[in-house]
């Protein structure tokens, strides 16, 4: 998936591959026998930075994996190797070798089987990045105007949702989605429309408090510093065009509120991108599929990954624009 | 509205509308000076039934306001005047003149100003009608196949909707939703895809326990029992065509994670169905429009009012076609 989808955007994106140089080079035959792999050490990408290949040709940065791979089965033994790769990401993207990362759809299970605590690629890369809260956000350009959605909270179990939304948890999301918004994606004054958290954003106190006694102070504080929000507005009724018509993101409360929506518009080619840390990072919005993987090599469908991969350059020419101007 | 969507709809649906004849008439006047409106007795309607009209009529029940009407300006001593209609709509169904019920949108702090506790039509519609527990539903035949979202919870905060779900109230929601699509909508063996309550369905119990304590139990029993439930399924994903293709209906959990989708799938011109009732009851699926109503007579989107009109037809169709059957 992620050899098609560099290999199809070769004339546009300078794509470094990161695995296991074999198996991905067994990969590519499968896919096309023109697809050349040209192995790269980090040391020579950081002294003399990307060299310029021929059309046929895509970089591969070699991290072996410890047991043989078989498409479509899990391998507790290859959960250390795929850490690697994500390490190495992180270190490029750090020290500037990389504009940004993008990362395929990994089992989560393989790499805690392996011995490895891990919730999540999100979560991982915040941890090496040293950074304190990042913000998910989904979208596709599959809709005009684009549909994006940031969420306040991820992965809780719905029952504590309610409890994880304080007054300075939302701050500081709307203020890393405001600043990353300006940042990665070169809009001068981003709009964001907030969802409530109750159902009708809580009828005035009758279907919760929460939009009284939180979101709407946030969304007041925000304001004041200059940050362009409204809300909160009922989330069943927000996503129409008259509303999402003039606004660059919409924040939902949690996971089910704005993600159905977005994979709904997205015809399932959405893409995940992770706001707060130091680098862009975006990522496709589907599992492992596992199913697809062992149907045959390269048969998963790679919209998404062409997704991810072109909003990351569209973000990291958004981003150098904005320095310019800056 | 309800005017507009009645004259337009005259020649295959025949309606009766209650409300106060005089506001009636200066409205239809307003909207095209052809429509007649006629006066009916619930009397006479229940004796001779609906006579047969000419084309350029429409019936009325005369339930008299009382104040007098300013559009688009709530006025609470006409609060229980908007009850009257209700009643006598009910009244109607029970008896079986009327095939079914269509509301239009309502104030409730009206009511509740006019000192009546008041929930909403739908509450309203069951108590009165002794019905223990309801299903509301909201579909759209703007998509292929038309999509219809039945919700397990529904006006509730946030914090409350865990511990709502429990092994009997999903039990009855899902036999509800099974007898109304077979009885009300004619399908023989209807589909019901199921939603998880936690975000991913609670990725096998790391986030939440209600899929696999109380939801997988519910569907295993209804399984049984032969209803076509399966689940439960993650709600970001469900909504793909691929899934919904083959399905007649989704259950989903609570408010905002099952109908922001279907308000986005309908463009605003979803509807709202009432199951459970002894009878058909359609309803549009936005509010009271006052910024509409107050910048003129008529002039409010009827979309969703014909919609409520057809499908309330189809279903009565469907319902004759499926007692005639069985």
């Amino acid at each position: 998936m992620s050899i098609r989808a560099a290999w199809e955007l070769r004339a546009q994106i300078k794509s470094v591959l990161i695995g296991d140089a074999a198996f991905l080079a067994m990969t590519a035959a499968a896919i096309d026998p023109q697809i050349k792999l040209v192995a790269l050490s980090q040391q020579a990408l950081r002294n003399n930075g990307l060299p310029n290949f021929s059309i046929d040709q895509i970089a591969v940065i070699d991290c072996q994996l410890d047991a043989h791979v078989r498409p479509g089965l899990l391998d507790a033994r290859n959960g250390r190797a795929v850490l690697r790769t994500l390490d190495i990401a992180i270190g490029g993207a750090q020290q500037g070798i990389f504009d940004g990362i993008v990362t395929a759809p990994l089992q989560k299970s393989t790499i805690n089987d392996a011995g490895v605590a891990f919730t999540g690629h999100t979560e991982y890369l915040a941890e090496k990045s040293a950074t304190a809260q990042v913000v998910m956000m989904l979208a596709t350009d599959r809709t005009t105007p684009p549909l994006r959605v940031a969420l306040a909270t991820t992965h809780l179990a719905l029952k504590d949702v309610a409890a994880a939304i304080t007054f300075d948890s939302l701050r500081r999301t709307i203020a890393i989605l405001h600043a990353d918004l300006k940042n990665k994606f070169g809009l001068t004054q981003p709009r964001i429309l907030v969802t409530g958290l109750n159902p009708h954003a809580g009828e005035g106190g009758y279907l919760g408090r929460e939009e009284i006694d939180i979101i709407g102070p946030v969304l007041q504080a925000a304001k004041e510093s200059g940050i362009a929000v409204s809300g909160p507005y009922p989330a069943d009724t927000l996503f129409q065009q008259k509303y999402l018509a003039d606004a660059d993101c919409v924040l939902a409360m949690y996971h089910d509120q704005g993600l159905p929506v977005l994979k709904y518009a997205s015809f399932g080619h959405g893409i995940n991108i992770t706001l707060g840390l130091p680098f862009i990072r975006t990522s496709v919005d589907h599992g492992t599929a596992l199913d697809l993987a062992a149907a045959g090599l390269g048969h998963a469908d790679h919209g998404s990954m062409l997704a991810a991969m072109n909003v990351a350059a569209q973000m990291v020419r958004a981003g150098w624009a904005h320095r310019v101007h800056a």
